[in-house]
């Protein structure tokens, strides 16, 4: 790999609006790690929040940081200690890797740990390029039947997958969805997955409840200037009693407040959607007919569960893939996601193979 | 109704062997009961096995009883006190009503509940018959694309559902079956939909095991000979790891011991199978591999989320219907259980109607 | 019982700050029922509630009242079904009796079954009276070493049990609770019981914190003008880590605010204080840091196991009575609780009995 | 520390009944571990088990191995990426520390990890000495207040936790636990500081039910030649009711058939006792009243709340200590604890401070 020390093609955001390619040295994998090259890498709302805004919340864009956290690869070097994996292994990354065992590691909530390391998070570079080196012990094999792009959008899928847990999505369940983005549309293909009966999802934007449609909706609904309560009553009319759980994707205010009022007393709301760091809801609507409310916070233990789900197809997760560029292309991907076309675009960083 | 009073046909048993079809006077809803015209009604192991040897356990039919509890049928009159229900209505009938409110009622598991009514189990008669009175409460509304085939078979399905929800079959995992009889075969279909991911199911017969393929088993085990060790090993090598689970649901000692060796630390062998009642099993290895053995005792608060499966398409119970006789036949259908013949029998209890 | 039909001294709210004494007749046990007579029973803080306000947020008192709800009796007459209690057992009173038994009911959560009767929630009287019947499944009896006071204060207490168990207080927690009044007091003497290592307890009030510091809080806190996040910071201080719980019992909008800074990530937020409708939180932080926020309404299942709790002296509830009135004097009981003297005032309703 | 590189006096079990005290070299931290002077250890049943049988089931003892894992010392030296310890910190050492980041660590069960490294089961040396290196992650500083004999005792008192845990111990319960040495005082302790209600603990030794009387039962229980069915008979006597819970604390075959026979319908059976690999158990009566039967392997995360609950005086370890001896006399402590004399031996390792 001699030459290619000085080939590794990677998008790096330099500051707001300010997004490049460029080249990087081939890293070397330390005892615990793997050498990977990268094949497919989704591009994720974060990833375009950081290059339009230089920040998400408290995390801020303070050097040049690579992006990228949807991903897939295979490996091409070991390091010294790991024994599970193997040159020439396929693999889907989880981004997220703990460096301390602290309580939350110890308790299997490790999401949580505050020192994670995380793909394209500032400062920690993402995996948009073509080497990557990764803890090995976060690299997932992928069985022969799962295609690479399956595997990168095991990242989106975890959060459905986590969402869903957190809900207590079971058997049966009746779901209200918020939002239509690519967190809903995971979510929705989760709770299905997970036996929930019926499903509305609801979204402003028409072209993304058809796709909702295609993907197993049960019922759609078009917000346009209902008040939450209204929202809510429609929810019940369409599933003819009130959902258990309510998946918040979208962080408005409103959806929010639709979410407790539409929620079945005891069920749960789950708040995935982030948006303004102040809200006002009707709390106590919530507390005496207890309603939980729960966020969740990225994954933790879903790529193992999501790869059985993909190898078995019991979750087809290929129709979110709606644009592909090449890695060379990664600015015009960019533009793609900024300008909400489609669901998913995927970036192809083996230039030998940009089969899905 | 003046007629029908004495033209209540029945299917009771009087003694060990001694199966009657006879006539019984059609009953009068209590103020919070239904009057029942019943439809569909599918015979159990446990109706053969009362016929057949006058007992199961500690329950012994001492007076003639009405056999049935897999049933449905359409409301003729509602007891005074009954507003959720009307006449027409076609309902489901959920077989146990808890008698007192006691402390398993109280916090949700009227299933262990003491005292509890249940159709054709000693001395509280079934619903083989053409009218039945039940609780209003237990009877459920069928949606109009819900079956009353499909009604009936709430009842096994139930026992899958308790099962699987007492196994915490969760998204992704990896299930292994013991016995492919009509319990087996709703555990399977039932985790399925729950989301596990691989299931293996072995039965002695491969006849058995031919109707589990078709309804959704990744991998058959057709046992002969192999010690309960060797078992384990196989289901490890079909499924690429130990399961999760093991539902076990043939009450056979050997299966028992297969479930302990077979299930992965951490996990759950759920006792559907009711064989002898003292059992030989390794202990030690199923504690300090904190493996839990969680038995089943029927199923509570199930019925709801039945009928939204079975209306939502997301279960498919209907293959397990393999004969239907007319209530007129009741005998011949017996028989053909008791020889094993195919999975479930359904008994047509309405003359005017013996359609699915 | 003759005469006393026309002898039944009642607590009657006819409106707006009219509360009287008023005879009501001595009603008759149903089937199902036992008629007691009452020994002793707390004022709560919604009683005044619906003398002073005539309302709590949708409930409104249309017609007269008959207040009380946390009480203890004596069988006097048993309905003809009754058989686990009889003339002369003392029992403590559930107030809330499910009506109908609908999916909540037999889930084991009738707390929240919409048309739950409940005493001195308009329009259901309650049982600050001499005479009164209640359905004979929410009476339990008490042992010897449990005193009728005692028996009254589990419905308080059940509130701090069902917001404990909610909180899932576990061995070792640390615990923040908000507010020391009565519902503060209970929380703080169950999360003790249940294992809580550490708990702090803040109030605007130095008084009530003597008291809280009396039943044994390890930590209090004196509120003046301390921002949300600087509460958050002292608590974490004074426990030398963040909780892992906070049980809110203020129902002000700056303790829920001050609750979500204040829980450290993965743990829970309870909620048992009603305040405003609406109210502005910082969902953002709660969210990601995956800090679940959990109302409560009421309490189920709680009275057997907290009669277990009494008898074996686990907890000591006898503290919180800080007054005690002759039922004849109940108005100005109410007037000592409305001015917010003292924890609990109890009213003592048998005329030949006024001990504890 | 020169000369104390040769002065190292452990505790070595070279094979069956070969116990020798000899000198080994001072250990060197490694950059995750501390070095530690040990201070005490206390004397486990499984460290004589390796003496006397040289093995443990599939664990053998094959080449001299270090005993001892109930242990407590201070930190003197820190490896060079060791931040949250420092020389001087006094600390108790959890023994099991995974090696591999494997499924059960990610999902916080690590105790289940079949790689785990554990002090003193073969090949693990154990800290019966005078220094010894762990990793750092896993020693936990003690507050000023907990002495180092009860950071020693956090060993055995995490089988009490984690056996309640999984138990469900809540507040109110009644739990029964079958044998009264450490194990079962153990549970005991933790079972009331979880806010069980009544206790009842059987033995066949009069002394040992003397000591749990001491510590906090409230029923004892001592056996002869009941049948199992009379023990369960006894103990519902007893509690006035059967138990929800019941701890299995000697591993004797006719124990858990009590336990299965006590617990009532709906409960749980804990599996501490370790006994013969295949027991013969009344396994129908526990699947259809849904007692579940869950055994443990030591313990995870429990070190932090233990300490939470020492530091607070919660639990009271104190009077399980019975006998103290010096480093230099472990072979007349480990006769001590052979011939079954009290309850749990310290060892002294620090010669310059043999306090507790
Ligand atoms: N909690 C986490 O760990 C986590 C992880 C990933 C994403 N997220 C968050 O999830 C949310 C969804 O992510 P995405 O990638 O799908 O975003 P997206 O912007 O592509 O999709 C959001 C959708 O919500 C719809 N929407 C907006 N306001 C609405 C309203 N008032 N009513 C109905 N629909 C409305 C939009 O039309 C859009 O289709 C984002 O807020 C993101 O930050 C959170
Ligand atoms: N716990 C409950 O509430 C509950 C409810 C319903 C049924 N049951 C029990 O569930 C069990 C199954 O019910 P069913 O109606 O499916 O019975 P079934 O007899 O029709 O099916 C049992 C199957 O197990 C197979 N089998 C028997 N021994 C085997 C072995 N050693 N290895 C592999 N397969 C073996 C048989 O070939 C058969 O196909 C019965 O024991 C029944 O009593 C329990
Ligand atoms: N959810 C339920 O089922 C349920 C049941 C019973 C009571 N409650 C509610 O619980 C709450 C407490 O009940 P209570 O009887 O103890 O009431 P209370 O009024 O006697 O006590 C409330 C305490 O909170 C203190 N407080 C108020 N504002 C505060 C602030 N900003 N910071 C710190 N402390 C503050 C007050 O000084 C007072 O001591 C009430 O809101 C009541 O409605 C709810
Ligand atoms: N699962 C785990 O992770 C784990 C951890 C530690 C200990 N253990 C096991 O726990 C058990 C208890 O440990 P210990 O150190 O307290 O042992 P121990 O031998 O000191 O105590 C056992 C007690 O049980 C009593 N006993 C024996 N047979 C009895 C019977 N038939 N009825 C009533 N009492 C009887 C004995 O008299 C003795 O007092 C052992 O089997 C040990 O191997 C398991
Ligand atoms: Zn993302
Ligand atoms: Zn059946
Ligand atoms: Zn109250
Ligand atoms: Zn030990």
């Amino acid at each position: 790999m001699a030459n290619q020390e000085v080939e590794n093609l990677s998008v790096v955001v330099h500051g707001v609006q300010d997004l490049r390619l460029e080249n990087r040295p081939v890293p070397n994998p330390g005892p615990n790690e793997v050498l990977l090259r990268m094949h497919s890498v989704g591009i994720c709302g974060s990833d375009v929040h950081y290059w339009q805004q230089g920040r998400i919340g408290d995390f801020v864009v303070k050097k040049p940081m690579v992006l990228g956290h949807e991903a897939s690869g295979t490996v091409v070097k070991v390091g010294s200690s790991v024994t599970h994996l193997k040159q020439g292994d396929r693999v889907a990354i989880e981004p997220g890797v703990p460096r301390e065992t602290d309580e939350f590691c110890k308790t299997g909530r490790y999401n949580l740990s505050p020192t994670i390391f995380f793909c394209a998070t500032p400062p920690d570079d993402g995996n948009l390029c073509r080497f990557y080196t990764h803890n090995a012990n976060f690299c997932y094999k992928l069985p022969d039947n799962v295609t690479f792009e399956e595997g990168a959008l095991i990242e989106p899928l975890s959060v459905g997958i986590h969402a869903c847990r957190r809900a207590g999505v079971a058997l049966g369940s009746k779901v209200f969805i918020c939002g239509a983005g690519p967190i809903g549309l995971v979510s929705l293909l989760v709770a299905k997955a997970m036996g929930a009966a019926h499903i509305v999802i609801c979204d402003l934007s028409a072209s993304r409840l058809d796709k909702a449609k295609e993907v197993g909706a049960d019922f759609t609904l078009q917000i346009s200037r209902e008040t939450p309560q209204q929202i809510a009553q429609k929810v019940e009319e369409l599933l003819g009693c009130m959902p258990e759980i309510t998946i918040e994707c979208t962080g408005a205010e409103s959806c929010i407040q639709t979410g407790i009022y539409a929620t079945r007393s005891g069920g749960t709301l789950i708040l995935v959607g982030l948006g303004p760091a102040m809200v006002n809801i009707p709390i106590v609507d919530a507390a005496v007919r207890e309603v939980d409310i729960r966020g969740i916070f990225r994954y933790c233990n879903t790529w193992p569960m999501a790869i059985s789900m993909l190898s078995s197809g019991r979750v087809n997760v290929a129709p979110l893939v709606t644009h592909r560029f090449p890695l060379e292309q990664a600015l015009e991907a960019f533009e793609t996601t900024r300008k909400g076309l489609g669901v998913k675009v995927m970036l192809k960083c083996d230039q030998s193979d940009q089969n899905p």
